[in-house]
């Protein structure tokens, strides 16, 4: 663990600048705009360096000194630090010669970027002495709040909107967790966990403990930055749900360049969504100041969130740093999964099905330019949703364990004739 | 990437020792004994050091000096270096004190172990010059290949029997591979492989790349060593299929220990399979030399090997170091499964429902000391075989998104009264 000091930090309103110190709350009392957490970085400038962050763990942990950690607090578990790979071969076919993907299909312990998240807000509800915690959830949040919290000793409750795809129930149930899918899209059951953490005083991660979770989606810009090299690239594709993540990559970046970690550079936000549920990307294609909340109709549940919390935050962000949003099919969506899979060997889920075609678009849109440093990010893992692949593939029959049958089957498999036939040809 | 001299090596047979330089062969022609790489390590004695690894990438390419890769390969894919977790609930259930798990679960690129061994494997299929690699597998080693093949731009054709998991068949095709279906067990799988590949002079990964491949799983033993602080374990528990990663993890520690980068320690292993496919551990209960056969009979298909290649090799290294083999049932399989997503928030499949069985096992038996050091291998990720879970979760009934109908639903979980009964009684 590396030692030194940690930024002091409060939580504020982001609009009216209200300070509230420590406590487990999202919303402004005064001017009902959302809560964030600021902190002193001055307190920290030149003890937090490239070399105290290298010496630390190989997880989010060595990023402790910038997050919202209580004091005292002992990282149990080795969350995040995934792979940033040079994606040579999906470069290849958009013609993009310096394009990383960010793979959070690998996160421990559940396979999904909100593992970060819910690593931090789960320190904090241990020290906010919550005994039971939970969290409205399109279904990775669900795996991670399930999974973290049977490791951590607390006890958990999750809701999640009805019709989640299968693996993501499962994957939630196996850890022991109680299961609530509610008759209702993301936006109702959102609604309704704000309640339940009033009546209930429960720890609901997204909810209440809010703002602490969403500051550790910063530990994606920090790894992105150290793993190229203590560097920022040009480009950023994020996909957005509540449109928090595109917003604290950004937050990561800015840290790390007023701690003179990394050079100040001019970074584009691009952010992903699918046709079906695409409020932001709207938004940002319309020039509107605040996004029309959407009935989500798509395949990407994971990202299906009409009524994004930081939807205007995240339009006006891609807006101001000349990045752009777009969105994609759901027939795109599927493609996208394939594309990655096919040329860099990583199985995505839906969502990063999204950002693989929304990246395809944005540079045959030439909107990215294709020497720049581009980094996609890959949010979790397409074992979770493997529904949408059902009928893609033919399994094929099975063949019986002799040379001359296999020989025979792979024939058919590659369209060739059979093998007398093909002397016949020859002849 | 650390620098430094790489260990010279050469392909040797185990038995008489008949040296074969660096080829794609697996079987001595004098004895019809396995070959094996054999290195050099005084060559790298001094050179190779604690620091030199520390200063390699987070994957097992840090070890690559102790790996057989060929001269001049440049590590394309960040594998590996999975975490190593203290398992302090498991640990109480089972009167545990120091007890660890290491999770290849999340392992990059496909969630299981095999993506080291393929790792090690497609670095010498390159070398040796083949266009198209294959393996015969039980699932993970399919998904491996299949991935690390797409992004290494190498065709792939997969042997499985026709049975396997939905999941891993998907988890194949999607990265664009040829797959094949047996109409048999993995042993008949096997043996169509070998003809196979001297038919179509293909590189097999674990038919005539075997022995380069089997090296590849020597790199769990030097994470776990490096990540206990650089210190080897008492006991280490670790399921068979073929009995090779067993082997592979003792000679990872003599090594370490050889080149004075850890003290040496007496460890003993412990071996663990499913009872409907259990050659192994059955020798060792009854202290046979060979092992007979088995037609497997398991939910545990990762390790349905029913004549497993290593499985002399393995039982021997069980009882030489006065370890032990056991096996359980499929019900204790899916117990085990649900063990350690409830006490440790790690979801596996069914191979490691088989390991922490076992492990439940020899600690109620006393074979393994509570205080002493034991880890405990997890190979691969639950959301591969979900199917075996299917029926033992009640994903429950849709709920109206209104806090009175979750009060009433939550009573219903926890066994509770009715609101409204609960005050009649409370009267």
């Amino acid at each position: 663990m590396s030692s030194g000091a940690c930024a002091p930090y409060d939580l504020k309103c982001k609009e009216c600048g209200k300070s509230y110190g420590k406590q487990p709350l999202s919303i402004c009392d005064e001017c009902f705009s959302p809560l964030e957490v600021f902190y002193d970085l001055d307190a920290v400038k030149g003890s937090v360096t490239r070399e105290s962050i290298a010496a630390g763990p190989a997880s989010i942990w060595r990023y402790r000194a910038l997050l919202p950690i209580p004091e005292g607090f002992q990282p149990d578990l080795p969350v995040g630090f995934t792979p940033l790979v040079k994606a040579k071969n999906l470069g290849k076919r958009l013609g993009a010669s310096d394009i990383y993907v960010k793979n959070d299909a690998v996160c421990f312990p559940t396979l999904s970027f909100k593992d970060r998240v819910v690593a931090v807000a789960l320190a904090n509800a241990r020290y906010f002495g919550f005994d039971t915690v939970g969290a409205s959830s399109t279904g990775n949040l669900a795996n991670s709040v399930a999974a973290q919290a049977a490791r951590l000793g607390l006890k958990s409750c999750i809701l999640i909107p009805a019709d989640l795809e299968p693996a993501k129930i499962l994957n939630t149930l196996i850890y022991g967790a109680r299961l609530v899918r509610i008759d209702g899209n993301y936006d109702h059951v959102n609604r309704l966990c704000s309640l339940i953490a009033d009546q209930y005083n429960w720890g609901f991660v997204n909810v209440n403990l809010r703002p602490y979770y969403a500051e550790g989606s910063k530990t994606m810009g920090y790894e992105i930055a150290e793993q190229l090299g203590w560097r920022l690239p040009d480009n950023v594709v994020v996909p957005m749900a509540g449109g928090s993540l595109i917003r604290k990559i950004k937050k990561a970046f800015d840290e790390l360049v007023y701690l003179g970690i990394v050079e100040a550079k001019h970074v584009k936000f691009f952010g992903a969504q699918a046709t079906g549920c695409s409020p932001i990307t709207h938004a940002v294609k319309n020039n509107l100041d605040r996004h029309e909340p959407q009935k989500p109709n798509t395949i990407a549940r994971s990202l299906a969130i009409g009524n994004p919390a930081d939807g205007p935050y995240a339009a006006r962000l891609i807006r101001e740093t000349g990045g752009w949003g777009e969105d994609v099919s759901d027939v795109e969506v599927v493609s996208g999964i394939q594309e990655l899979a096919e040329t860099e060997g990583i199985f995505t889920e839906t969502a990063g099905g999204v950002t693989t075609a929304v990246t395809a678009k944005l540079f045959a849109q030439g909107r990215i330019g294709k020497d720049e440093t581009t980094v996609v990010c890959i949010t979790g893992n397409g074992l979770k949703t493997t529904d949408v692949l059902q009928g893609k593939y033919d399994v094929g029959r099975a063949v019986k364990p002799r040379l001359a049958e296999f020989d025979a089957y792979l024939r058919e498999l590659d369209g060739l004739p059979a093998a007398e036939e093909a002397e016949l040809v020859a002849q």
